[in-house]
């Protein structure tokens, strides 16, 4: 039977939620979202790709910037709704600001701090 | 300023996406959605709370199990789409299959695997 038969795309409207987490840290990366072709394509090749609701498309991580994602392990949760991505983070930043986390804000008292540094610079990165 | 005028509850109908993570061992817990009501009510409260979607209701975590969250810290994505709870998870679980993280199932070649065991039963737990 096909594995992905029991992942519930039907409630996202033919997309889940994915979580991409450092395979070595365990540090939650950044969150997305993929509809089955994008995981056949990822489980096919290795290669981490999500579905861009912004671009309409499929998407694969780092295409641009090349900070790619190599799957190390997928799971799923009790309800079969949200994915997890066991990755290794090519170049050691997942997000497109430059750090290595989207998580780098935290809410102290009434304002929220900046906690990660920067690993990359943006615009050299993303050229246009 | 509301700290909380900075989350995108826009995009998501007046939800986002709430991810909950232990803080002692950074581990993946669950995923859940929250309202704008709900993450005041945490902040205010320390205690987790969503917004049920299936029972559209504001859900204080653990209020029928006992299993309850207390919040450790706030954080959101670069997006401010997605918000990141880490928790103190009370009775060491947080998944209503009685084991400690929804994610208890990963993807061994063609089949998906249980790896997570039972930390509670659900039969004793969740009485009708």
């Amino acid at each position: 039977m096909d594995p992905l038969a029991e992942i519930d795309f039907t409630k996202g409207g033919g997309l889940v939620t994915a979580i991409a987490v450092d395979d070595e840290s365990g540090d939650l990366l950044m969150v997305a979202h993929v509809n089955e072709e994008s995981l056949r394509r990822t489980l096919e090749t290795g290669e981490v790709h999500y579905w861009s609701r912004a671009r309409g498309r499929l998407w694969r991580k780092g295409e641009e910037s090349g900070f790619t994602q190599r799957l190390r392990s997928l799971w799923i949760d009790c309800d079969a709704d949200v994915v997890v991505l066991r990755v290794e983070q090519r170049g050691g930043a997942a997000c497109h600001t430059g750090r290595r986390s989207c998580f780098f804000r935290r809410l102290d008292g009434a304002s929220w701090t900046v906690v990660g540094e920067r690993v990359f610079d943006p615009d050299e990165v993303y050229r246009k």
